[in-house]
């Protein structure tokens, strides 16, 4: 590394959601020096997109002091691929579901700075590892429970990527071989089919199905119910709603317990909307997994929430990947 | 390294089974040029058991021309915990049952040489990576079919440890989650009861219960079945123990679906008694395995023996660990 180089203080981060693309320029503390967004569908093609992107970043990037400041970028996005920095027929992306596209190379030659690309749970993961609770560990797992369920995997102090770049689909690892719920990858029983938002819905619609008892959550149309609304019926000390929860947990403990025997990591980290229940999803998770775990591994992992910032998190993670380039 | 180090050609490599602990001396080829064995078992106590062995392994170090020509010592044993070099409650090993054993440690006293311990799938992995068809390998996952289900995990082109030593027990995660067999774990439902040689003696057992099918292995107590009795059966044709095989092949290949969404190796490699049978085992494995895995990852992974010949393996694979000492 020269010495210009070691000048450079900022990284950009793009967190390249199915709906939004933030970016962020982020510096070492992990401290977001400016953000913008745009929306990330839209366009006719991934030429569009990549302008569009590029002429929002550019503001920032005067803002900053111009991209002499500016070290690398970092993208946070589905189907990505680090090892070719290229996204691989993301099926929520207009412009991505058909084939791969060179993303990184993309950004790389309109921006003039190196740029490396890696799917949203691993971002996640290096962020967690660069500004979150899990700096200092060397062992972990990052389970972001969003629309689906992602994972990143760090061992040795290195992120997992596989031999294809692809390692780390943990929510679609099965965890019910008979009669599992279908899942959107045309299997059955996948972790992401039950501890998913979505997956959160799904027992909330079998619960009020299957049951007759009282539940705030009956006075919603059943098919419009989200994970939002039985998080707030949770809150509001709904015995059903709570109980979505414990099913949830329970299962995702149980899972836990399985991927302690591939790699005993010193933590699981969840990140993402369903952690906002707190103790509810978190006391069955433990005690969950507890129960299951191989008797060598009891008690010794931690069960955390990630300590990053929600709306700014995977920002920091997709510009983490940044620092990481050499 | 200093000079003098340089010029050690060989390690020893330490195969601690339950029965028997067979010593050999190997060169950085992965020749063996000279092997002794002691009984493991009927020691009061580990001291003991390392006195034995010394007394039998200075006899093949004086062999090779003394122990200025040994760089170091591996061991591959039952529970072996690589950080700390010691055995932790190891069920099978009568010295070894009740504490943590600092094997390593005093052997090195000893022998004054350096000394490294790992558990025995680890020991095969390593092994393979250094002499067998992993050579090259950065990402695969060994697995050893013998009395029980083992594994061996490499990422990145290192072992996977894991937080406290213990990582890769992948012959304790659950298969069978309702209505398992009962494991030796305390659990239920772990590939180990089902894909380990007495997985498949259980299994003869129970279809031999549940059809009557004619087999020549009804003409056995079906108490003292083995799975050699059902290779055997197998290789002369009788479709019930062909049909065992296919059922633990196909639970094999299921599970490595799973393991896949870990850490997507480039391989998967059998070692051990039960691939013996060859395809009858192999290809069950491979058909469930593209019947199970997510589809970004189908086709990528292959399926091997391990290229290392059975007898001596264990040993390559312990001596392995010795080079890596650093």
């Amino acid at each position: 590394m020269n010495l210009q180089q070691n000048l450079k203080p900022y990284v950009i981060g793009l967190d390249l959601g199915g709906t939004n693309s933030v970016f962020g320029i982020v510096d070492s503390r992990g401290e977001i020096k400016a953000t913008t967004a745009i929306k990330t569908q839209g366009y006719n093609n991934v030429e569009e997109y990549v302008d569009a992107a590029v002429a929002a970043v550019d503001v920032i990037i005067e803002q900053v002091g111009g991209i002499e400041l500016i070290k690398a970028m970092g993208i946070g996005a589905p189907n990505g691929n680090y090892y070719n920095g290229t996204i691989e027929f993301a099926p929520n992306l207009s412009w991505g579901r058909d084939g791969i596209v060179p993303l990184a190379d993309m950004f790389s030659k309109k921006l003039g700075i190196p740029v490396a690309l890696t799917n949203d749970a691993n971002a996640a993961a290096i962020g967690e590892m660069t500004y979150g609770v899990a700096r200092g560990m060397k062992n972990f797992i990052m389970i972001t429970l969003g629309t689906g369920v992602g994972s990143g995997i760090v061992v040795n102090g290195q992120l997992v990527y596989g031999s294809d770049g692809f390692a780390g689909e943990l929510g679609h690892t099965i965890i019910r071989r008979e009669g599992g719920r279908p899942c959107g990858c045309g299997r059955n029983g996948c972790l992401e089919c039950y501890c998913s938002a979505t997956g959160v819905a799904r027992t909330a619609r079998e619960l009020l199905d299957t049951t007759s008892e009282p539940s705030l959550l009956r006075e919603l149309n059943p098919d419009e119910i989200t994970s939002l609304d039985v998080s707030i019926a949770a809150g509001k000390g709904d015995a059903l709603a709570k109980r979505i929860y414990e099913f949830t947990g329970e299962i995702l403990g149980e899972a836990c317990a399985d991927f302690t025997a591939f790699s005993s990591p010193e933590a699981f980290i969840f990140f993402g909307g369903l952690t906002k229940a707190g103790d509810l999803l978190m006391d069955p998770i433990k005690r969950a997994y507890d129960e299951h775990v191989l008797k060598i591994f009891k008690g010794k992992a931690q069960f955390l929430v990630s300590g990053l910032d929600g709306s700014s998190a995977a920002v920091l993670g997709a510009s983490a990947i940044g620092w990481e380039i050499q």
